[in-house]
């Protein structure tokens, strides 16, 4: 097989598609942290965390000694409508960086949604169906998991309750839109609607709302209605299963080659895309089988894993979620306002914290405008336009290929093209016009959030 | 092969992509009439188209009898980067339905222009760098042609100077930022940068612009710099050819699992994509190897097909261009301002048009409302969020499908899905909103357009 030419992009055969999520809990000797009530201080049971999610949802979120979970078909039959997903050889970007590295990059925005956030949500929706649920609630900032869930609920003929960040709301009227043609309802946050808007709207009259509001108003809106539950499309260790499939994919369309990669590299938020990305191949060096270098990148001006403390932590602004042990700039933190697009999250998934922690992978934070410079690069090159998020992955591919040009290494790196840009491009106008600046927190900067962390003892 | 399973989406594999384009007017036994000089009125020559056009274009724009022409290898290469294009089984759309047909659709919007206009673009950017032009002009109304020129220029590192109506370089921003990205200059016309352009600023203060002008001011553009060519999105015959691809993978992709197609359906504007999609299949007509049925989808409110005559008309408003033997409306039609989306072209390709008259193939009218309905139930449906271009075709395609349930006949629809709607949430926002409405013209509104074909003899 080696000695095939590989094609510009490797699709599998249907047939050749995952048919199990890999879950990496499974093969980690440290496992993550446990949820803990925060009530209490106690781990979290499936039952108490199936208050909030969905009863099957809760077990795959509390399961770390299962490693292969079986996809069930009615979602398998809808991965098929979107997926598989491209391997894409950057033959056209190796060739103008002339680089002697081979560069691949598995494209995740190839669907409306325009992200891979709907690897997870319709898992999540299917769940929620299965249960006999009505409806389903969630928070979306950026847009791609509130576009991705709609998606997955039009499908299921369930209802989409979207809590969408007020200044988003505004700034984005497409990406509601998109919302809307999926037939959510889609909400500003904060609202007159739940207990919890009504509170900070009288507290902080002509807010523009933050993700932890819009999310602290979700869960009261699920919480407060028969039928429905909240649903999450980062952070969680349910989401980095469902998003295995895009490592699995990646790693399946590798072997068809027998190609083996030295460097993966993944944007991190929430660590939804990172995770799903590295899951088989951390497996292999959790296992001892193989070694991998693995690049979390993240933005310089949010940057968890990079200047974040490993701590229990509120999920949430509200302090109403479980806590979670992760690395973490607080849950006060709000990153600066001239930060375009998403990895805004204050903290990161238990299970990447605890790889991270345990000296698996490396993380790096880069700069916006070096960012938004790699995704014009990239656009113009390859052809995709980038979303902002996807794009500190293509800098960081970028950075180690020009490196390989000056060792003379042939190294093959593989990174992760989460999604288009095509509704973010308010920040591409910025950067067009040189009205993007580069912002790093000082640790005086950073101080209220790690003020804001919970005193455990 | 027939009794294998078919899959969501047949991809080709890379080796079995076309190698070649195929020109339909090799094999029609009535020509298309040749455009005429607007001053001699005799048959345009390859020397005189060449003043406006490339060379290599010009031929390929007056060749009616090469078959086959050979895609040279950097325009393959640039393909292999976003082609083959999937054609889709919408088996969930059928389910819906409840229909027997089997409905295909073959979808070209996963690339950054968002629509099937690279195919034409890469191969015009291709023959402009090959004559060692500086660069190209073209207009762009709702931007996908723009779009699609600004990406193959960057790729081959030509410049692209787009004039963009005005009304939609004001109303659709990202567009234009888009083709920043991609380092085209944008102008929104009428400018002062034109001689054609500061006249109908003087006559008209304030005018919105329209696509006639446009491309008045990109042709004036063109011919008055040294090193410039001017290049054009659709109806032309070299524009049919280069979007045969369209077709040649879709026809290898059924003949794959032995598929024979019983319908087959496109949008109808200028010509582009319905010329490119059924050129295979055409020619199979053509030779009387097989049978289909055609149909062009259109809008009611720019009915050039159902209501246009068959008559010698000017290409563009401003009467600059050579005339063509075409279904038209009229070179002064105007489009009601209520129309959303492109297909307001006044004429058709002559290729089509000919066809047409010929009793080739079917066309048919639809409303807006009706069309956008099939555009919100096909995204919820099947996923992908529709042009509303594209959406004319998916309007006819339930329609058939519809009809197939009632006669229980189990017919293979295959149809056209040109591109996606991202940069169309305005129209789907009025859709929402019950703020949309339908228009067709009374035979006293087509008066005026009529009465502007030019008096021939």
């Amino acid at each position: 097989m080696s000695n095939k030419t590989i094609p510009y992009k490797i699709y599998l055969d249907e047939h050749e598609m995952p048919k199990q999520w890999y879950n990496m809990r499974a093969d980690m000797k440290n496992k993550p942290a446990p949820l803990l009530n925060p009530g209490t201080l106690k781990p979290m049971t499936v039952e108490e965390l199936s208050g909030v999610f969905c009863k099957e949802l809760a077990k795959q979120e509390l399961d770390d000694t299962t490693a292969y979970i079986d996809i069930p078909d009615e979602i398998l039959k809808f991965y098929k409508m979107y997926r598989p997903s491209p391997l894409v050889r950057a033959y056209c970007l190796e060739e103008k960086l002339k680089t002697p590295a081979k560069i691949y990059y598995k494209f995740e925005g190839n669907n409306t949604s325009g992200s891979h956030k709907l690897n997870s949500a319709i898992a999540q929706a299917y769940y929620a169906k299965q249960q006999g649920l009505k409806g389903v609630t969630t928070e979306t900032g950026a847009g791609q998991w509130g576009t991705a869930l709609s998606m997955a609920c039009s499908y299921f003929d369930l209802d989409c309750k979207v809590y969408m960040v007020k200044v988003s709301y505004e700034q984005k009227p497409f990406r509601r839109e998109v919302m809307r043609t999926y037939g959510a309802s889609v909400t500003p946050s904060p609202s007159e609607t739940t207990e919890v808007g009504k509170r900070i709207l009288a507290e902080h009259p002509g807010t523009t709302g933050s993700l932890g509001c819009a999310i602290s108003e979700a869960v009261e809106a699920a919480v407060g209605t028969e039928g429905y539950r909240y649903v999450l499309g980062s952070v969680l260790n349910q989401v980095l299963l469902h998003q295995s499939v895009i490592g699995l994919e990646t790693k399946a369309a590798l072997d068809k080659y027998d190609i083996t990669p030295d460097l993966i590299i993944g944007c991190a938020g929430g660590g939804s895309n990172l995770g799903g990305l590295i899951s088989p191949f951390m497996g292999e060096k959790l296992r001892g089988e193989k070694d991998y270098h693995f690049i979390a990148v993240e933005p310089a001006s949010c940057p968890s894993f990079t200047r974040g403390k490993f701590a229990y932590d509120f999920c949430d602004t509200g302090k109403v979620c479980p806590l979670a042990k992760m690395y973490t700039l607080g849950s006060g933190f709000i990153p600066s306002a001239n930060h375009a697009g998403g990895l805004r999250y204050h903290g990161m998934s238990t299970v990447l914290s605890q790889l991270y922690d345990d000296g698996l992978m490396e993380a790096r934070a880069v700069e916006q405008t070096a960012v938004f410079e790699a995704a014009e690069q990239f656009a113009r090159i390859e052809g995709i336009l980038p979303a902002p998020e996807s794009s500190h992955a293509i800098r960081v591919a970028i950075d180690e290929a020009v490196k390989c040009r000056e060792t003379g290494e042939e190294k093959t790196i593989v990174f992760g093209l989460t999604g288009t840009g095509y509704f973010d491009m308010v920040a591409y106008e910025n950067f067009h016009n040189g009205n993007m600046t580069d912002y790093i927190p000082t640790d005086e900067d950073l101080k209220p959030g790690f003020e804001s962390l919970p005193k455990m003892d």
